[in-house]
């Protein structure tokens, strides 16, 4: 867990927000800290949780972009990564990382060239297919390169983006990725991204009743013509329970459960009760400090939108009655505080609304435990958009 | 204009989106690019502007944070920068920028040091404050390290943020740091922050109306007293022509102008004209590739949140009739295109709803000419949130 040690003379405040071994009170804001602690529990449970229900878990790289995070995740059972961008998936093959799938399309000819490369750093790669015309161009460059890249079609089941609908279309797709050279067929892309937050678990159930459903449509066509899906994968912290009980799915794909935010947090688990209060428990804070009283009711913290993404909403104050976060601006969040409490330079933890695009504009996590910053993590991939 | 020449080697597509000399039709998206016709226009009308106006420009680095826009902006006429963050007053002292205002309150004692040494490396560094309570940490830290610490008192004339309301309490505050070794009361700091956005020229004049009659109060009185206000410093994208013409003010910190947005561009000039149809022009651009067209009325381009910020809306296609960007998530765009004329691979320009934000996710500049990319500036403040 120190993955800063050779790094250690970088300044504090200017390249770095803290060094391991300082004390929580002097970390520079705003910045990310990970309760390690909770990160270590959720992990570990999302761990036994797959291994329990016989599940493969690859995690999803995406919302934490970051090598040391995966690193402990593999610890605790997950067999890969996923990640959305070829550059993504660059970072983590670099890294040793030796299952990678882009969950995405991949069409551009630089980004397919740079994908067929992967492999021979030592990495299976799998990326999916949405359109025949994919189809030729990713065997030209897996056959230039002698490597052989994986393909998963993607089944759009609900969220309306990428992916096809119909079964007659996967069959159509994964036909033409078996008769390919340098492609192997390798199975089902399919998430449901558009229910994972929705509150009740009973309307995320229904949604993943269709999906499933659909999916297990498209694996007994492929079955039916001799095409054995390996792999169907998908799942997120708001529905692996119903991917893992569905005997269709055999891979989950889950990223926030990691860390939470406020938007996950809120909805809701089978007895009605937040995902936030046991299911799993808040490890990513934006750390935060008053910086501006001149009005009594209303203190200005550091966090802003340079800070954080609100897409999801505003972030909430953890573990603190009586304030709250109610307006952000580039640099600044202004605090409701009717009584008056905050003093300035107190710090305060965020829970951010969204965990993924608040993750993607810092350059570092602090562990924290204890009281003490443990270790210094880099974002290993924040930025790589391409 | 060549900020990358010795970094030459670096990979396109993961360690950055272009390199000079490039076609932009080989550009990797998404990024942002620079349309450096439109930018030059655009700094040089402002430089033109406050030149005949008799004003002072100290251009906003927070916006862009780059050292290459911001020296690009002196050529033309600014007198220095103003940014909110320490860590990007040290981004551009160490750049050679010698006139460095941080607009925002400092008041973390590592955060205060630091501002108070960078006098050393040959800048007139100055400060906002809004508290009695800080005038003594920064005479401390000011006398520690033999500098001089610029102060402006920074009013509240109507953005709900930092600043005082009241010409007494302007005057207490600038009286404390005209006492103090190590301190120099320089002015008045007094952006109207919440009115920059509003779309009718009348609506946004009444507002600041409201606030030069607030900081016309706290100058007279600041006279009264002996202590002459230097520097009265303010003023927006949306408001620079009111400033200007107040007899209050003589120093502008206008930002967004230069590259412009989608939420600027709609509000509305004195002729009732959009700002982005003439006064400025949009320079700044989101390139984004088609990466999906599964469904036929839908398009999916490969920038979504982390490629943007959408707090002020979403980003609009530039140049395209009858097709819109209609959702955002992590990774993806969703585009309107119901006659389904976007092909897989085309590139598509995009306004993004807030320049700020979106600038402060991505770490290079492309800059395009004639459809080559002529250079490559790093974002060199980039997640200097501290």
């Amino acid at each position: 867990m120190n993955a800063l040690t050779s790094l250690a003379r970088l300044e504090v405040g200017y390249d770095v927000p803290a060094l391991p071994g300082m004390d929580e009170a002097n970390i520079q804001t705003p910045c990310l800290i990970l309760d390690l602690d909770a990160l270590e529990r959720n992990i570990k449970k999302m761990g036994e949780y797959a291994n329990a229900h016989g599940m493969r878990h690859r995690a999803h790289g995406k919302m934490h972009k970051s090598v040391d995070v995966l690193k402990l995740q593999m610890k605790f059972g997950a067999v890969g990564v996923c990640c959305q961008k070829v550059s993504e998936a660059e970072v983590f093959v670099r890294a040793g990382i030796h299952d990678v799938l882009v969950s995405n399309q991949v069409r551009d000819p630089v980004k397919i060239d740079r994908l067929a490369r992967l492999p021979m750093l030592g990495a299976r790669v799998i990326v999916c297919v949405d359109d025949l015309a994919n189809v030729a161009d990713l065997s030209a460059a897996a056959q230039k390169h002698s490597t052989t890249i994986e393909c998963l079609v993607e089944i759009d089941c609900g969220a309306g983006r990428c992916g096809v609908r119909r079964s007659e279309e996967v069959l159509e797709i994964a036909k033409a990725i078996d008769a390919e050279a340098g492609l192997k067929f390798t199975g089902i892309q399919a998430y449901q991204g558009a229910m994972q937050h929705i509150e009740s678990y009973e309307q995320r159930k229904a949604k993943l009743d269709v999906a499933i459903a659909q999916v297990a449509d498209a694996v007994s066509a492929l079955k039916a013509i001799g095409l054995e899906a390996e792999l169907v994968s998908g799942g997120g912290t708001g529905s692996y329970y119903f991917e893992s009980n569905s005997g269709v799915y055999n891979e989950l794909q889950c990223g926030s459960y990691a860390f939470m935010d406020a938007d996950y947090g809120r909805i809701r688990d089978r007895d009605g009760k937040r995902i936030d209060q046991g299911e799993w428990q808040n490890a990513l804070f934006i750390l935060t400090s008053v910086m501006s009283h001149a009005k009594p009711h209303l203190a200005v913290v550091d966090a802003g939108l340079k800070a954080q993404s609100v897409d999801s909403g505003l972030p909430f104050v953890y573990g603190r009655d009586g304030v709250k976060y109610i307006k952000c601006s580039d640099e600044h969040g202004v605090i409701e505080d009717p009584n008056g409490v905050l003093k300035i330079n107190e710090k305060l933890r965020l829970v951010p609304g969204h965990c993924d695009p608040t993750c993607n504009v810092h350059d570092w996590y602090v562990g924290v435990r204890n009281g003490k910053v443990e270790t210094l993590w880099p974002i290993s991939a924040r930025g790589k958009a391409y």
